[in-house]
């Protein structure tokens, strides 16, 4: 159900030929009224799915969301951009809505045109079998080098979120190369929505790493319709809207590029929450803890140095090593500054912590391993 | 030649047991009075030989340099910085001078006790065969994953600069893993060496870079005797120095970790020089980049990708896609923002030039790809 299980929202997802034998554009759209909000990404380079949408979300409350994988419609000039408009407006036609009603998102190769004629058929086709059923096909649509769909439901006291994302590659904060889609049928304001969003795309997309990048194209949306017709309990729903975005966020990190093993990087002690982010994410990132994460081999004198190299402000985020620490699957391996000579085992998880004794700065990350498998897909993404 | 090719130098490298069958500990030293300085890294965690070489250069000018290779001693404790000074207590005794007149340098795996008696059996046997052949042993007993050694040697106006160098993963600015030394016979006072060397680091050193990760252990010194008893000729010096600095740079690039190709990046037009290098560094560490090069595929969206969300200042370095110009291998993918539909060739080496055409600002860096090699290596480093 995804991304039609709150109510009076249908999608639908359909193959145009912009993806070899997959689905490849997809159709999200609120049967009644909506409101609604996106985040987009912060690379400065920004695909003209970004651009228009940006400007649609400036003059009215988004309706309906379109989105096409295969190609990321990025660094294509001016034709990107009216490639993008022209697919907001053939599915605001189709749909009876305003071109700005309508959010486009794209992914995919950069550089290239975006075949048009192909996307506006699939269009076409996606808005003629629209239905409450569609959610699965355009969580299918979205996916690029994605092993699987990623789908999100959360019910409480009487509305329901759900949401559809993709993203396995280029994932990182700020939303790298992921797209998300979330609806629900709980009641808010205009203007409210990004007010939701941006604490709850905070601690979940903003909190993985693939590997390091940010995308051109990152997109998270949100619909909110009313149709469930309950009574205002915004905490049950920021909660329920976190929780739909953590567990879409988790999915894109357990199917990131190649890996073979999920970890998870908690940093407390930090002089400051922001330091105690850059240093987990510095963590997250780093090559070498990956790749001895690939080898299940603790090494976690990697973790201390790159931990030591956190970019903030222009430095290094704060750090004494002579009062770090690290307790690795449950095994303390450092204390204070002193190892303790043990060697913890690694297997299909690891759950790294980092107590840093500094402050009461605290940040969570998810992130991957570094395999064989991630160098071939990237390797030969387009051949 | 390398380290002992300027007059009054002398050279060695042994086995003691930290490597199997490779040699594992190198002495360098003037055999007249020197002058010199260090750079060390910048990570919050130094290695103890790193804070031992930095309490000596403090209180002497260094005479002589001690290196092993298998170990770092690193985030080893109270007792590193005691086998650390105990390793350059070894050092001075036996050639007779203070042992704050000892630079120490540690290169290998973080978070295990130095095997200190092997470390000084291993200096013991090195003073005693210093030489001015021994060069060459030095050069091999500071590697670790390198494949081969890395030394340079550059002559001008009477005097002479010599280095030798190991690096191969790990490398990134600020000298992430890697050591080197560099000496001259060039006369130098007092004070005078830092002023000189900071500069030729920055532009070799520091604009390289292999997998983003910053060492715990990272140092580059300069000994200079004088006992070439030329007249001063500071630029000649400083150029020769630089250029030492470039080629041994440039040589642990060419080895990156299973790299199979070196790749420049040149930026040009970047709001100013600062921002230019920030833009530089982040495609020289794009995972995206590094494997699209791997799979020699030009794929110039990623880097244009990367270069939109090169850290800096707690944002992104300015640049505007609208005017962004991509030249990659002297083809043009890209003018002020677009694309003109043209793959380049990809072989055994890669340039990438981005004009911003946003200001006068300017960087180079080298880099290389991230193949299944380099995973390899570093998942099974340690086993």
């Amino acid at each position: 159900m995804s991304v039609t299980a709150a109510k009076a929202f249908v999608a639908g997802g359909v193959h145009c030929g912009l993806r070899r034998a997959a689905l490849d554009v997809a159709l999200v759209r609120s049967t009644e009224p909506a409101v609604g909000a996106a985040m987009f990404t912060a690379n400065r380079v920004k695909a003209a799915p970004v651009i228009v949408s940006r400007e649609h979300l400036e003059r009215a409350e988004p309706q309906a969301v379109v989105a096409n994988s295969g190609n990321a419609n990025a660094a294509t000039g001016v034709r990107g951009v009216e490639d993008a408009r022209a697919t907001a407006a053939c599915t605001a036609r189709l749909l009876g809505l305003d071109d700005e009603q309508v959010i486009v998102l794209s992914t995919g190769v950069i550089g290239q045109p975006l075949p048009l004629e192909r996307v506006l058929t699939g269009v076409e086709r996606a808005a003629a079998m629209l239905s409450r059923e569609g959610g699965d096909d355009a969580a299918q649509a979205i996916l690029t080098t994605d092993t699987c769909a990623k789908t999100a439901v959360v019910r409480a006291g009487g509305f329901t979120v759900g949401g559809i994302a993709k993203g396995s590659g280029m994932i990182h904060p700020n939303l790298a190369t992921m797209l998300a889609v979330v609806t629900t049928d709980y009641p808010l304001e205009r203007g409210e929505a990004i007010e939701l969003l941006r604490p709850a795309v905070e601690e979940s997309f903003n909190s993985i790493s693939v590997d390091g990048e940010c995308s051109t194209n990152d997109t998270v949306v949100l619909l909110a319709n009313g149709a469930s017709a309950v009574a205002r309990d915004d905490a049950a729903f920021a909660e329920a809207l976190q929780q739909v975005c953590r567990e879409l966020a988790a999915q894109i990190v357990a199917d990131g590029e190649g890996a073979t093993l999920t970890a998870e990087i908690a940093v407390t002690g930090a002089a400051s929450g922001a330091e105690a982010k850059a240093i987990a994410r510095r963590i997250a990132t780093s090559p070498l803890v990956k790749t001895a994460l690939f080898g299940k081999d603790a090494n976690w004198g990697r973790v201390l140095a790159a931990a030591g190299s956190a970019p903030f402000n222009g430095g290094f985020a704060h750090l004494d090593a002579d009062l770090v620490t690290v307790c690795y699957n449950g095994t303390t391996v450092l204390e204070r500054g002193r190892p303790l000579g043990v060697e913890p085992d690694v297997d299909v998880a690891a759950r790294i912590e980092l107590d840093l004794g500094l402050g009461e700065g605290s940040a969570r990350y998810l992130t991957t391993d570094l395999s064989y498998e991630y160098v071939r897909i990237n390797a030969e993404y387009r051949t």
